[in-house]
């Protein structure tokens, strides 16, 4: 049931950014949790990428494919890559998951151990290599905005980010760094210390400034892939 | 530091009973937790049944390698079949798994959602299978001998035992169902309903009745495979 | 906001049956989590005690008031003991509390421990001897109707269940074993061995069936108070 | 059994700091969880602040108790208080609470809500000031010494902390701000971001350094209660 909605989710909203007449467009698979879900809806992060290409009339060159699933963790990327990403044969793909590991600790018991979360992180890494795909990763932006670290989860996403921070560095691979852009960016436009409501709706999933946020984040690493 | 303790145990503990001369022993490992891993103990389930093997006259048939590692959930157990399992070349091997991935939920926050526990398992059996390896599989025994279903984690041992034995069906797979067998052996033998002491020390781990009682358990079935 | 609510709740919902002319009515408080906070509702259990009441004509006898809220454990209903019940001067008070005490462990690390849960209890109990209130006691009900006990909470379920049952056998005090009748009733009802829709509609909060049941199961022990 | 060796310890390692002759000591109690209890122990903060009065000619002003029980949170100090506290009339109450509120989500399931906390600990504020008891406030040091709030409990500590620093603001208390102070030493001394052997043994308990950098910021307060 969630997977068939999932693919009705992509057939629906994926974006074959115009068939290239000449040059095979760049294919790009976003692969991640319910932020990334949810970034093929309207308003999402991956349709604001697609109108930025069209107003910067890069539409041909692009095509942005979403693969995101609500609840996902690392080791879901790992079990679902073959069939969801390797089989798509993509030219990129950008990685953007941890959110779920960590906040499952409490919320359900089963976040991911920090030493396991390197490994399928790794395993992931290794196949897309061995396919000639080229990678980026990001950093999970956040469970709560408040800037004074004050966020129940925020020592857990200051580690794991960290631990993704050293994974692109080891392999020599890109990282969109949204958890520092984050921080960065409430640090001032959040002088309240909210905790939701700036970039995000409920602390973790992307208002509109959010997922302009995130795309504009994103393209600076991507026009450079 | 784990790893290498580990191997230590392992060409420590590990039992190569006798090298046959003409006919080569069924090759089983034991591929589990710290259950397993005390197993090679002196007194441990793998060790007894070994002695089990040699009183029988059939210690030259058989080489009972332990594989266990203390804190192992089912996707330890994945990220580490090929280092651990498939290298080794074993006919058999028996799997004892689903403790941790229980337990862990309270003590860690990280179990393993029942989905990925099957998902992983599914996924183990499968490269098993195609290596042409001949695997049973156990159900998690207790965390907890209490015989009214009070111990905390009843539920899901209950749950995910319930899946295991479904796997092992599905697959056509011998079963070594040690849930059950221990609440049997409960319901007889601990009239006062407490928590341990019965099979185990601490409600989780073997006392010296419940490594026979495992190693009698096993051997129902791995005498036949 | 939400005590707002909940007394909005209450002077709505709270059912004064009836002012008696010539005998004061009993003063009965339901004392409880969201299940009793949805006991007012139009359907509740409270509601059709009322409406039991009315078809005996009995509803001049008792004054039933539901004093439940959401997310509520038995240290929220020690803190909150004195507004909601103590001032209130009720004649009997039913205690029906426990699920989020067990629930809150996996879904937000903030369960009871069994022996503070039965402190609490104690100390609930104590004040409510002191002012002279009789008291009931309920053992909570399900998370999820499975009667193999593979419901994920069952083990826990059982634990807290029997300690209300010795609170109430050492205190002399009369039991409405919710827990007991709940799965005796799925045992005949549920051959399926459905998580939900059998007397709950999302595994712990009642559909109509399980309304009335409850009512049903309350009023054994209430008409002989 | 755990009272028994409670109260051992007390009479054992109460600092009863000679009985003045004509005025009569400051009766101090520390009341808080594993660390204070430790406390008593050689080498432990109690006995260090008690040496401290000593070389300071001031033995016999102050009489230092220590109430400390391992595994503590709010709500044990609450349930305990008449007993460990309120029965041995003193006239200042030092309470350093904190740590297992928080670690016991991830440990157990069974930390404490942040409103509950604070209702809690309101409670006995209360009650403190209705025995005429003057009171300090600590906020909890840490769980892991890293500086970069990549510490798992960070969040949630931070957290805490500033509601304990509220607590004390709106009650007019004086404040013992451990986790500032924790802080501020580690960026300091603690250049290669360990967690742990800068001022604690085990990321939460004190080592040497630890013992006495508490007693010495806690003297900064007492002396002017």
């Amino acid at each position: 049931m969630k997977r068939f909605f999932r693919y009705l989710k992509l057939s629906f909203f994926a974006l074959p950014l115009l068939a290239a007449q000449q040059d095979k467009p760049l294919r790009v698979i976003f692969f991640g949790d319910s932020i990334t879900q949810a970034g093929v809806r309207p308003g999402g992060y991956i349709v604001k990428l697609g109108e930025m290409l069209e107003k910067q009339n890069l539409k041909s060159k692009y095509e942005l494919i979403g693969a995101g699933i609500g609840g996902n963790k690392i080791y879901d990327l790992y079990l679902r890559m073959e069939d969801d990403v390797l089989s798509k044969k993509p030219d990129v793909v950008i990685i953007y998951i941890g959110v779920n590991d960590v906040w499952h600790k409490a919320s359900h018991g089963t976040g991911t151990d920090p030493d396991k979360f390197v490994k399928f992180y790794e395993a992931i890494l290794k196949k897309l290599q061995a396919a000639n795909i080229r990678v980026a990763l990001c950093t999970p932006a956040a469970i709560g905005e408040r800037t004074d670290f004050s966020n129940q989860q925020d020592g857990d996403l200051n580690q794991y980010s960290q631990m993704i921070r050293n994974l692109a560095k080891k392999n020599g691979l890109p990282l969109i760094d949204l958890r520092k852009a984050f921080l960065d960016y409430n640090l001032k436009n959040n002088p309240n210390n909210e905790e939701k409501n700036i970039l995000t709706t409920d602390r973790v999933h992307l208002n509109e400034v959010g997922n302009q946020f995130v795309a504009d984040e994103m393209w600076k690493v991507l026009k450079g892939m």
